[in-house]
């Protein structure tokens, strides 16, 4: 028995939207694929959306007959202040929105670690803390973890705001040590958030099972997430080839790691 | 060495006292088996003490000569008010006031989830958390809890209360994948809880090593419980032929799964 | 305006009860006098209701067409189980019945200190913290407030439960210096629980504005009760008759006082 | 001597910015008037800065010179997405970007109640809970308290966000009873915001000294505000005139009050 | 009725010393005046102590008779190491080590806000922080803290440790405006310490009732201080003579002051 | 690549310190020995320094050339005032003024269970948790928990404080099986406190994977140490030779164990 008739996944082009593409597809009949270009390579269980985040009225078609939505979409980065307003900000009130009015009940999305980047490693947050952004990205990731508080709380649908560290194909500096996500774990994650009985409003960490750990996930227990991957088989080659941190830089005293040493991205030319 | 000359088991012929009966067995010299109607099938090392709860004399003989009691005796599930205060309110004051009169050590009492049965699934309570029942079971259960409190700090026996969670054969519906105790599990915790060096009064919630996992029972830990069994293994087989269910049905919602959807059972006829 | 219509006031004819009976007046059209005797002096807003607590039928019978609750009734201090079990855990669950069955919006219960008697004065718990009660009396107050949880969670009921500490005419040994509650100040406080826009399930400290302070209530501020009286007039004089206390006595660690130095009342004879 | 040289104050036209332009003189030598149509009484200490919030130029130019904001701009209404989007969303970004390439110290922002609308009344949340906006409006309060948190730890410019509940010039209804803010106290509010010799980055509640407390300022305590008015002389006048409220209605269980009984304002037509 | 038979007094020629010398008369029948060169002006319910406090036998001696100690003896300021470990890490113990050979059964102790002058202002630390000196003395401070939780927990001496933030004449400077405890308040607190009816081992902030507030002290709520000082009334002088100061500066930024800003005392030539 | 250049490692010749020599071997090209006799069998790595922790200018000396400190010298059991004055405070300040003046990065300090010995078993206290030693010796290890404070706050010197539980070869008595730290535990834990990217001011506990468990480590967890070995092993033969210990014994209901049973050390002759 599939959880979901039809997941719409935004970002799905996109490095952990490629991802998902693959590990979604046992959780419902068909996966829209969302992205700005189209797919040449759709499978049997997919089919697809190409709009702009920002186009309210696509971005509400595209949610059209779905109950789920993995919504990846919008900048992975820091970027300029018009660039997040639209595609992170209002790209994800249009996707919410898309939500509301078409029934979709439950709403997984990509936060970020930065938008507690501001907290210092051995403050072992919880997912409770008060937020702390490192940079616009960061408070477009609050924004959208505020709006979906009140879709929750208001309107019922429900979401799982991922605040994923450091997903990538491997770790490869010193920070990535402890907040590596694995490719394989990340989709471990969304796959958790998707089937939980009953998530309401839940924000969860999203880390492999490093050995040093610097928040504390425990909030997210009922999501019945479990890490099955670390960053320790890439320990030593990693020290080998990377001076020791000063443990006095931002980088190494925040959670967000570089994030917090970047300038304002509008003062750039 | 043992750690007891004789141990009370009440509720010795219940789903869950049958596997006591033989799981306590290296704990003690005598199990002193208690049901309301006689055991054909003794053991060498046990013998038999056949009464009503709610018979004070009776009760108080019944711990005569032990120096720990099991008790898991009482109704084991939502009944009358009349019920729940002969067999569980004055059953168990019966039985406390037997440890008091006979200097029992310690006592392992049954609570159950249903003590905090309308607190949240994603509110990870503690188990310091406020009592919130979800039944008259319930509020029968936070009243030993209360009573053996007070039989520790003015009387000095110890107590361990454990809060039960789904203990059957295994698990049935899906919310027994968060809930589930093993048989075995079960009879792990109640060892653990004879045998720590120091329990005071300690509450512990029950619990297998789900998946999910819906309480934080750190403030149990001094026990040195450790769940061996996981409900994953019945995972596929139960999502096979069940529903998704409504995150927003009280049974999904609270702790105490279908308990808080029950009406008063005095309103039955 | 009236904020109710009928007020039943059960121990109305007790030393808070006589208060009471004052000071609801304003409250509601009529005030309903409980009792095992009756009154020879009843004011034109007043009638009565002479019953015992452990019956049942007349306990429910006097809450018909009353839309409050002021049970004050049972024992006020430390008895025998056979007398606690009856007016205090009996009498109270047939009151809640009674509040149940004819749709009472609102229940104040005169909950006690003795409730959480074996917490530290220097801890400074707050509402929240687990019980720990100091004699069988304290165990029925704890079931009463588990009781109304209930029948708040389940039934819709709203309860404020007042750990009342030591309301007499005036302070009369050291102790009360910090855990004194005047008449005036209490029959605030059961007003200000009536009037409150909202309590749910609310649990209560009940002093004086003392100078010494031995616990939070902030977790009862929407009550909006504010303490006017003080036991600073009359330190001078208890100072000067009653002799400097022993800070390692257990009537002076522990909130509940010399309660918590009392023997099993069944032991008594 | 004076706390600043130059302050700006946006919405100065508006219910709030009318009574601060009187109470923020003694505290700048210059105070900037900012709203979108000019003003005609101008006194001596005063010039003005007209335009629309959404401009950013226009925003930027208009904090030139000045050492501190106070922000009391933008709609103070639930709106359409498009108006929270511009004037409250865009508008304080505007804002913040004059604040930082133009020097000021220290902002003071009007956010609200809605901001954490959401928590129950009894849950008694600190400034430091999660938040849980009850509307578009009280999400772009949370945006503008996660940029002014980054703003804070990257850019180092303080500001004090203000969650201010009913600031009228006289409480109107019950709820208004706990959650009147005087315009007396609101000014005292900012005052003590401005002088207050470091806020870092704070986040305040802003109510009178009412009788009912709902929430714990304590965590705003070094700002050294201390309310002098109450709403309860209005308490009679109010409880004459309106009906006793429902407990479990939405507008009497949460902060928000009817903010959470209103549908999405898209919706209208 | 005293209190005590006979109060010994430490630091009894100091700036504080002087002061609590005339207000522990009504406690006492006698009061023991401690210092390192004698007094002239005895009254006649005084007596004295001359000697150095590294005098461990002088010391002890010292204690004899004694029921209760007020020890406000040794350097009052950051020092050098040497000085530190003689006069407040060696002279502390000695004193506690009269206490514990001659029966004393409580103690007052002039700890400091240098124990944890490294807080931050806007942190509002509760009394059970963990420490974070500003000082050798700061650290000198933590160490009695220690010791005096030892000899109560194992040898059954009371303590109360009074974290002293800025007890002088008047304010004289902006951080004192929040850090002022004026010689009455200062006197009224160790009174209350000398008096309430149990304190075990107590740590209490010093400070009287500022308008704006950076600590939290409610875990000191046992001992019935109440503050009736204020450094309002010093204010506007204060303003007008001091320039605003750097929010950002480590003497504005921590609890401790400028003692945050002091170099290692051992340097200096 | 190494961590660094030289360590120092004190108490190089005692029971922890000649483990440790073998496991820091690969963190550093050169290990300096620290005691107070010469070592005969010097490893190519390994250089020795001999002198008196309470020598301030040999300490300092000793400290020359080190990038890291391994502090496990001084007294290592309760002792008489002017050993634990020598050789805990006076010698530990020592490391410290030398870790300062000779641009020491980091120390790992050997702090103890002593230090926090008066907490329950059960109380399951965090790293924060106020200080309660249970000896001389446990007062001294709260002294440079505070001083590394400090040196960390003011003097930007890292430090990890390890409350060592119990290091032996193996577990031997019942409280062991909770508090063993196996010696290879305890050099992994050393080595994650040397390797971690940033510790700040860190207290970890130190003990191996128990079963029973008494703390809560959560604190420490950006050290990145995992333990692997447990006390289980040896269960079965120290139960067999050790009675059931008494839960109302000090040594049984305390952190500390035996510590909190010895008298006073200067008593004894």
């Amino acid at each position: 028995m599939t959880h979901y008739e039809r997941i719409l996944l935004t970002g799905a082009a996109g490095r952990l939207g490629t991802e998902l593409r693959k590990s979604l597809a046992p959780l419902a009949r068909t996966i829209r694929l969302a992205a700005r270009s189209g797919f040449d390579d759709l499978a049997a269980n997919e089919e697809q959306a190409i709009f702009d985040l920002a186009d309210m009225d696509a971005a509400i078609e595209a949610t059209r007959d779905c109950d789920a939505i993995v919504h990846f979409g919008g900048s992975s980065l820091e970027a300029s202040w018009q660039t997040i307003l639209n595609a992170n900000i209002s790209g994800s009130y249009n996707i919410y929105e898309g939500a509301r009015k078409n029934g979709v009940r439950r709403v997984v999305y990509a936060s970020s670690v930065h938008a507690i980047g501001y907290h210092e490693v051995d403050a072992h947050i919880g997912v409770d803390a008060p937020v702390r952004p490192d940079s616009l990205y960061g408070v477009s990731k609050n924004f959208v973890e505020s709006l979906s508080r009140l879709y929750w709380d208001k309107f019922g649908i429900e979401s799982v705001c991922l605040r994923i560290f450091s997903s990538f194909p491997e770790p490869t500096d010193r920070r990535m040590l402890w907040s590596y996500l694995s490719f394989a774990d990340c989709c471990r994650l969304v796959e958790a958030s998707l089937t939980a009985p009953r998530v309401g409003h839940t924000i969860s960490f999203g880390m492999s099972d490093n050995r040093i750990k610097t928040v504390d996930n425990s909030g997210a227990n009922h999501l019945g997430y479990t890490a099955r991957d670390s960053s320790e088989p890439f320990r030593a080659a990693i020290e080998a080839k990377t001076a020791v941190p000063d443990p006095n830089a931002a980088a190494t005293k925040y959670l967000g790691g570089w994030f917090c040493e970047l300038g304002h991205p509008d003062d750039a030319e």
